[in-house]
């Protein structure tokens, strides 16, 4: 019989997002390590801890591993109780809140913020994917203007969800421009473009890569076919070469580094 | 004087979200802490940390102040030299790997990881947030079937970020359905969402909200006025009562915390 996999217990007093962001960079250090997942997020009171260590017991015993919880739960009540469960604990809030509060002179709250105050941060953050949804695609003299970048690039070259990620992730107001075969033809960076130069971050992309993306959309089109994808590909690159124009290829990268590349490049500042 | 604002470094040999998102929720744990902070991804090479350990060995001594490292670095030869900064170093991987290297009987890798692997993650993100884009307001039958829950709400409630985050985050597809007023006069369900009734998740917000919001958007008009807003989440509240709908208000939860309410109320799992 196989032996079972062991699990992994990411567990907050808040959403799980950053005991799953922490246990998952960890757990990417380990080639080939399989675990079952599970999340469990708004352990907030001393009841909801003692049902969950019950669980994680209950699946130590069945499983005959003992199962790896990363926690970062901020009320030190609740974090007291998941500790006692029968587990290899990761416990972020645990191991680094006692070294601020000495580095500091300051106590930690130990407790769950409120989001009100976030107010401003949710008003950035919809503001930033309401411009991108807006321009996606089509876009008037104006936005150009009030946007904080413009991206460049092909059809399907990765434009619209690296626009998005920079609005949640950032606030940044991020335009798109997709280079159509037209541009393409003549060597001018395209019109609506040309007074925003210091704006533009080009998007390229490996042509077999774009021509799997466009078959799936448009199938044996031109559109799709591979030389379409050679050309187009070759020519933007050209483009921005000419026009000094910084590029990333987004071949193998995901949005998240598209996203920070960009950042970086274009040395712009989150908007909340 | 007044005394300058301590530092936050955020490193990584990676993007640097890791770093800054443990760094932001242990930084949220006190309360009126003031810091001045920059990333530094990509910090890959060992050139590259002594540089930054110059920059932060100035700065600690400009300020006269030990300036805060927050870092998630795989290599160990970059991250030991980062650890000899004058700075309090809070070290992501370091604590960390180490116990976990014990408790599995594996050796970590200790490397970034190149990501290439990562493109059936990509195509699950990419299919969702074209999913959703494709389907902000406007969709057919087909779509709803396709979608994995489908947010319902009235204009400006905050259903566009939560199905993008929702794409972005987790590879979900979430379709978006607007209630119209016509939807809100009549105690039925809108008839192109009643044959997916166990997919619905309602969205509602406070009136006031609403009204500032469509006010920006809409100055003065019937749409933005008080008692429009008051009258049309009042009616979209009682159809979620009426037909046994989950629904959350957004007006005080970050974007994160409607996608985490959303997976666990309708039991969603991720689709990478």
């Amino acid at each position: 019989m196989p032996q079972a996999r062991r699990r992994a217990f990411f567990v907050s007093d808040r959403t799980g997002i950053t005991s799953e962001t922490l246990g998952e960079s960890l757990i990417e250090q380990f080639d080939g390590l399989k675990l079952k997942r599970s999340t469990y997020p708004y352990v907030d009171s001393t009841d909801k801890a003692h049902g969950l260590v019950q669980i994680i017991n209950r699946s130590a015993e069945e499983d005959e591993l003992r199962p790896i919880v990363f926690a970062s739960i901020a009320n030190q009540e609740v974090a007291e109780i998941i500790q006692t469960a029968n587990a290899l604990h990761i416990g972020f809030f645990d191991v680094f809140l006692n070294r601020l509060e000495k580095e500091l002179g300051m106590e930690a709250r130990h407790s769950v913020r409120s989001r009100v105050h976030n107010l401003e941060r949710y008003d950035a953050r919809m503001e930033a994917v309401n411009f991108s949804l807006n321009h996606d695609d089509g876009m008037s003299e104006k936005n150009l203007e009030d946007a904080d970048v413009i991206l460049m690039g092909v059809s399907r070259s990765g434009k619209t969800p690296t626009c998005l990620y920079l609005a949640l992730q950032y606030g940044i107001r991020a335009a798109n421009y997709p280079l159509t075969p037209d541009d393409l033809d003549t060597t001018d960076l395209p019109r609506m473009v040309k007074n925003h130069k210091h704006k533009l971050f080009g998007l390229t992309i490996q042509p077999e890569r774009l021509h799997d993306i466009r078959q799936e959309r448009r199938p044996d089109s031109r559109y799709a076919n591979l030389n379409t994808c050679r050309n187009e590909v070759a020519d933007a690159q050209a483009m921005f070469r000419r026009h000094n124009i910084p590029f990333t290829n987004t071949t193998h990268k995901s949005v998240e580094e598209l996203a920070v590349a960009i950042m970086q490049e274009c040395k712009l500042k989150r908007r909340f």
